[in-house]
């Protein structure tokens, strides 16, 4: 079966689909994206994936070649397309070609790349449940601008998914570099202790989640800097991005309590 | 005029290479790459170019898809090609397309993208002179081995960079999240004190520059951290790269005296 792109304005396949190598996507992380939630036809959240997408693009200044309704047509031609039940609709934006070498943005105009790709995705939750590691390896950078956009410097969260693989673990918790629990390294995280929900402020690194906007007010859960020690009384914990929510079975080995409403947190990607 | 590549293993024209949208160098920065000089027919430091980038490669957990000898000569055939006097020769690696989407790495056998690429340079020093401010936009995450390596992660990097030119200056220095001086943004910073020359410590954030391992010794520098602060009472700074060395005429508007030797520095590049 043909793979479809939805590619700087059009549905095409896959196969047609050509980068440049000189992408300042590619050769410097010059780009932000989205991953979106695509079932029976519909985009979830699309305003708010597309107005994010647009405050990091206006952070790192690259223009967004598209108006929201022609990309939303777009991102849903490219649903229709996959006719999965339900799928990951990825929407990556970078600067485009540099046509000079090093970091210096390219003279105008500049030519953006802009590309919507999709998978099918199993179910909700993902993984039946994760089990969680924290990393050891790396920290996230709090100071950093970048953790409140979804910028594709992914290095980071890379070497925390490897350290999880290699601890036998799905995924990582990352601590910022006060050791402070920032987040997983695809998602934001949520636990529970005596005190009630809470999840790890803005300020320590954690991305604004669409899906975590959402469980704070689900959960009645606060936000409030969690050191790495605290963890270790966290009796439930789950995991949100914008595909769903991953309860999580152990940490760091120890584990953890099933968390009783998962139907209602569910209903949120209904 | 044609521009070529060196692509997996072959000279190509540029516009006969098609980066794979899946290619996670583009959708995640995952890779590394090098940027090295090249001179009268031959790169300058090259087998300690290939050797930093087994390390990153080692560190991402990304096979090098060739031997030493082999990228050499495919390097050395696109300079040839490139025919110009002084040149900067970009080699970059990443894990290539993902068979599936997310962040664990794809299945065996990765089919890494091995990418270089060339683009004649003016002089040394490229710049005249570098007007630095100190960045105030983000920071060098210290606690990452990233930044031990060149990884395609260059977002913060980017951000600098453009505070920079916002600020009317050419670079930017990276405070790490300690507040010590870590770097500018395509180089390996030197200062120069009462006290003499110094330059961060790679603890600090600082990347093992192939050039600062040189200037080191040619300056009888030492590495100790540097304060943001302490840069108030430097009197000559110089920025240095794989591509050659900079003076720093300005920092945050502060006139620098000029360095003495730039002559023996340069001399590093013969």
């Amino acid at each position: 079966m043909a793979e479809w792109l939805w590619f700087n304005g059009e549905v095409v396949e896959a196969r047609q689909v050509s980068i440049s190598p000189a992408d300042r996507g590619l050769l410097l992380a010059d780009g932000v994206f989205e991953t979106m939630r695509a079932q029976a036809g519909r985009i979830l959240w699309l305003s708010d994936h597309l107005a994010r997408l647009r405050a990091g693009a206006a952070l790192l200044g690259i223009p967004v070649p598209f108006p929201d309704d022609s990309i939303a047509e777009g991102l849903l031609e490219l649903t229709d397309r996959a006719a999965a039940p339900l799928a990951a609709l990825r929407l990556t934006l970078t600067r485009g070609p540099g046509r000079r070498r090093g970091l210096w943005p390219p003279d105008d105009p500049v030519q953006p790349t802009l590309l919507g790709s999709i998978a099918p995705i199993a179910a909700v939750p993902m993984p039946a449940a994760a089990r969680l590691v924290i990393c050891r390896s790396t920290r996230r950078n709090e100071f950093s601008p970048l953790t409140r956009v979804k910028h594709l410097s992914y290095g980071d969260a890379l070497l925390a998914r490897r350290e999880a693989g290699d601890r036998n673990a799905t995924d990582a918790v990352l601590l910022n570099t006060r050791g402070h629990v920032a987040c997983s390294t695809v998602g934001n995280i949520f636990v529970r202790d005596r005190n009630g929900w809470a999840t790890p402020p803005l300020d320590d690194g954690a991305l604004p989640g669409l899906a975590r906007a959402r469980a704070l007010v689900a959960l009645g859960a606060e936000q409030r800097s969690i050191e790495a020690s605290a963890l270790r009384s966290v009796d439930a914990a789950v995991l949100t991005n914008s595909l769903g929510i991953t309860p999580v079975s152990h940490l760091d080995d120890r584990p953890l309590g099933v968390v009783e409403s998962p139907a209602a947190l569910a209903k949120l990607y209904d």
